[in-house]
């Protein structure tokens, strides 16, 4: 059966609705509790037509649902489908958009499945269904009609038989068209998004989201969490040895310990480990570390508000625990009231966990087959569970005129107004590199978390990696100590000290000292993020759609306007970079390098590749071992021109939920000097501009 | 909505079915080939009620499709799902029928997914469906309808918080039920299998399949399959070289290459490759080996009934040929015809390359969304399309009066009567030897090819594997020479030899040679599971149902009545056994062992752990290097008693499908010698009776 079309509407500016058939009552945007950022999607480049039109548009509903076909330039490349941590280019693929907690296959199971694909044309489309959704992307071409066309497209392949084994992947795709298909529904909305470049698309996308977001600026320091086993006083002792060691921490994270009873939850502080809840905050406080606290959405029968909840939850159990229905009012005002109150006793932010459908390897989810209260099903809640489950933490801290930067381990459709970010329970290096990249097509932040780790440059390398994402996080839940004291899990929690612990510190250090002198510059980027929706660390393919060698790339990325990421991980000591075209300095030295090719590097272990734009101005913070609230950073401008050099950074009260603020114009000349330092700033003062070898010497070794 | 649902009717000897609802049209019973054995079936022990009866299962039917709810036995295990390489015991697990080409997770995804579920209870399930149906097998509770008995239960797992992470998995299968979702249908159909043990279930269940199969004789030798870029001279080449090397090889494959065109295929000789395929095949024929094409089911424009099958194809195309519908008389019989062609010409067998749904990485196959003349949709046909590729093919040696084992990538439900075995382009060792056990439990044969190595261990290792395994298949589909050669595709490729190619062609001529010596012990457990349905290598959990230890047993087997496998990986010199109660012996040694218990094994890497039942015969073959036909085997019956001892043969001409045959049942005790051995047979001749040190003192140093 074919389905009704209706022609694209426009919506947003630069945002089209194509309506094929009679969509679900259940969708991420018949849902959506985000509004449209509309004066930022206005400042956006103009975009007055849809990418394509309905008559592009094929729609079939049968037994198994719609059946959607959209064209595709040969040739053009697709990215997006939310957290893809095994592929960042998605043209020739097929892919299962199902929330899944162990995502380790390249099928499209993700923690944060989003169906939204932008293309390197310069558009992207969200197809508002919260089912399991598949798509092929470019990777099946139509029947030819004729014999004779279709074996010239056989033959074009030049298959095998041949010598080379390699040859048989020529079948590669060939299809001109994304084919869409969405079980159940007998309808889809599809929201297209005109650039006129991807990066202006996924602008769009996040703005149209409602996002992007400005977590507090002392989130963007690094953060450790703590062994789940802690008590009290063993938790006080850890941050405490911590600040004593020297080390950068912001944030302090507290694991399942800290609670009455988990999995299910009662959300409330356990009276035998955490007898003093307002001790500990406050001791917290007095080390400059913000709290952060660990549960995920189920709840125990003795929690303060199991009963009364209850009614606004599933017709099934996770963890033996009700499943709260996030989409009913009701249900979220309850969960989010309780949780008001640890936001009253000084609690900064949350990691949610265990909301991404854990059901394959073990019971730790919902099953699809629930009922909820909203007349949502159990698949269409997995696919929305992370996002709800985030804007009723989020409303709440808006509520309390709070901002904060939480963890989560689901999400999807919508999410770049949610200031959460991504991790995962798995561990490999090179697919958590790949997460900042993937996630940065769809309005999602990651972070590629440190645990334990194999050897000294497996910790090395993944700490230089955390550090330069959206979150430097530090993860330590299952170790009673740093994982610098000792790598191996049983070794650690005996006490043991590795041999190599001094060297291991000092590189975590210097790792750490990094991702504190650039918060700032994260500070503006995530700025950015806010306010024309420029993802913060973003894929090369988003600047550089036109060079198809920027397309799968997936462990380089860049961090705001003028910062090239290329970290390695342990596999070996050398790797290769791809540079985009242009001027480049290598950041620790200054030293220019050619962009528009690729080339080898082995630069040690103390230093992670970072590479500079030609003739910016990175406004560096001084490494200081702690923030504290009102006293700010003081910037060090490093200059990466010879003539002239440019950067900014934003400037407002760094907590307030829509704090006035102003940018600064950073501009240094060699004639001029450095202009644009303002009389007062609540966040910065600045110190003279130098070369990056004179403000970086300690680190460079 | 609440389906209607039928009392349990008895459809076969201690089979029922339950329908539930309306089914669809398109099931695995519905356009099943093959005929229950019932004279076997009413052979196996009486079972004359259904494990559970209506009253005891919940039926939901919704937009979703339908929800059926089951009794499950806390305690009790669970088993099947067809192939499954992560994971054996199901209980506590949700799994999604979904045949994929690339089944790295543990989510249900196989290239041989079966809707087939056995219990240690001692019955089992096989839901009618060819949908991505899914199960949650005991994971979640139900509800509590008060507090109390929620609370109790909640406090009886005694999570943490607690100073063990590991206790976090306490959280375990807690649930009483098997829930099954089928998508779409409006109604399906249980077919109940009473045991009343585990192994009687699934052998109910094999034989109303319609098997087990008996292949012939000279296929259970060792295979090997050449590089496919070999041309008829260098094929020939190869086949003579190992021949003059002294490896018993037994079945020759040829790969791609073979084909004029390939992906997709014309099915017939390259003209430039190989230009006498009658002149090869009579070589072949020469050196005592049966030759085997690899092929997959997509039709090249300028295959020969091409233009004839076209309107028997999908809507659809895979790798950008034709997909025949098997389900169809008329695209079957094209198919089947142009393949008696080839099997006229000599051919033996097939490998059925790509019928496993591969899109996701790459395009292998046809979308789910494709439309079948048969009125199949994509996602029915790949979860059938294996089984009746088989079909096709299986169903044109029949009518060829010919026995044949042949491969194959994807199968399903009701396979039990096809003589093909299940192999991956995975290459997990380890995951691998779970294959041989779980495949055991749903009509399924499985085979661990060995292609390159990591190691001569792993090299060694995994050669041990395979020749206990239903098929010895060396795939040397990539190397121009024998792994032993070289381990590393290239080197092997640029014909290099390795430094330690002696000693590895020594070790895997010693593995060659155990299966040779087996090959008459495993025609015989072919013909039990031909005749009551026993998997020729089966769990440990099938033999021993009430002991749990047996249950999540994955690198252990059973080959026929007697003799115990539990092979090694490269991973470790040195692995646990456990062996069931009773008396058992080491195969190489004869030396007694007490069973029910495990311990720790170190045998070199000269020796693959066996065990055999005490007071067992083993008729082992003395391992020539080929096989001629009509010449047969000299058996040397193994004593592993020492007063008596006790083993079978099966006896017919080897090759013929429905040959007459018989069962010789070898005894010996040491009064009366040996009894049983026929005046004449077609297959074997006996030599005197010995101790194990004696028969096998040149492999066991």
């Amino acid at each position: 059966m074919i389905a009704a079309m209706s022609t694209p509407d426009l919506v947003a500016p630069g945002v089209f609705r194509l309506r094929c058939g009679t969509p679900e009552a259940i969708t991420p945007i018949a849902v959506r509790r985000s509004q449209a950022k509309l004066p930022e999607l206005e400042a956006l480049p103009t975009a007055e037509r849809a990418p394509f039109d309905a008559a592009q548009v094929q729609v079939r509903h049968g037994a198994r649902g719609l059946v959607v076909t959209m064209p595709l330039r040969r040739g053009s490349g697709v990215f997006g489908l939310g957290l893809q941590l095994k592929s960042v280019l998605q043209t020739g693929k097929k892919k299962t958009l199902r929330t899944n907690a162990d995502p380790v296959a390249d099928t499209g199971d993700s923690h944060a499945p989003v169906p939204f694909w932008a293309c390197s044309d310069g558009w992207a489309v969200l197809a508002d269904t919260a089912r399991y959704a598949s798509l092929w992307i470019g990777t099946h071409a139509t029947l030819a009609a004729d014999d004779r066309s279709w074996r010239e497209r056989v033959a074009a392949k030049n298959l095998p038989p041949s010598d080379r084994v390699e040859d048989l992947y020529r079948n590669a795709a060939v299809g001109e068209r994304i084919v869409l298909e969405v079980p159940i529904a007998a309808g889809v909305d599809l929201y297209l998004f005109h650039g006129p470049t991807l990066l202006d698309a996924v602008r769009r996308y996040n703005l149209w989201s409602g996002g992007g977001v400005l977590p507090p600026i002392a989130s963007l320091g690094t953060w450790y969490r703590a062994y789940t086993g802690f008590d009290q006083a063993e938790a006080t002792a850890c941050a405490r040895a911590l600040r004593a060691d020297g080390m950068p921490i912001d944030v302090f994270g507290l694991e399942p310990g800290w609670q009455r009873s988990c999995y299910p939850n009662t959300f409330d502080w356990s009276p035998a480990r955490f007898a003093d809840p307002k001790g500990f905050l406050g001791e917290m406080r007095d080390l400059d570390l913000e709290v952060n606290l660990w549960e995920n959405a189920y709840i125990h029968p003795d929690a303060p508000f199991a009963r009364e909840i209850r009614p606004w939850c599933a017709s099934e159990t996770a963890t033996d625990g009700l499943v709260p229905d996030f989409l009913t009012e009701q249900g979220t005002a309850l969960f989010a009231r309780h949780h008001a109150g640890l936001v009253a006793q000084g609690i900064g932010g949350f990691k949610l966990d265990e909301c991404d459908n854990g059901d394959f390897n073990h019971p730790w989810s919902f099953p699809e087959w629930a009922e909820f209260p909203s007349g949502a099903d159990g698949e269409q809640m997995h696919n929305l569970y992370g996002v709800h489950y985030q804007h009723a933490i989020d409303g709440m801290f808006r509520a309390a005129g709070k901002r904060h930067l939480s963890l989560v381990r689901a999400s999807g459709a919508l999410a770049a107004p949610l200031p959460f970010v991504l991790y995962s329970d798995l561990y490999e290096h090179r697919d958590f590199l790949r997460g900042v990249v993937t996630a940065s097509f769809s309005g999602l932040l990651w972070t590629p978390e440190v645990r334990h780790a194999d050897s000294l440059e497996d910790l090395v390398r993944r700490v230089q990696s955390v550090v330069l994402s959206p979150l430097a996080l530090i993860n330590a839940w299952y170790i009673r100590n740093p994982p610098w004291v000792h790598i191996e899990p049983k070794a650690n929690n005996r006490g043991e000290r590795m041999p190599q612990a001094d060297r291991a510190r000092g590189l975590v250090l210097a790792a750490l000292r990094l991702r504190r002198r650039l918060q700032p510059y994260l500070y503006a980027a995530f700025a950015r993020y806010a306010q024309d929706g420029t993802p913060p660390c973003r894929a090369l393919a988003l600047d550089h759609p036109d060079d198809p060698r920027s397309w799968a790339i997936d462990d380089q990325w860049m961090i705001g306007p003028d910062l090239l990421a290329a970290p390695l991980t342990a596999a070996s000591p050398r790797r290769d970079v791809w540079l985009p075209a242009g001027g480049w300095r290598d950041f620790w030295t200054g030293e220019p390098i050619g962009g528009g090719r690729s080339f080898s590097v082995e630069p040690g272990l103390a230093r992670v590749p970072l590479y500079v734009r030609e003739g910016a101005l990175l406004p560096l913070a001084t490494p200081v071992e702690r923030v504290t609230a009102g006293q700010g950073f003081e910037i060090v401008p490093v200059l990466y021109g010879d003539a002239v050099a440019h950067g900014a950074l934003w400037d407002d009260d760094g907590v307030t939920p829509g704090a006035s603020g102003r940018w600064l114009d950073l501009r240094w000349s060699r004639d001029g000097g450095l202009a644009g330092v303002p009389a007062a700033s609540r966040l910065y003062r600045f110190a003279a501009p130098c070369a990056p070898s004179v403000a970086l010497g300690d680190v460079a070794s």
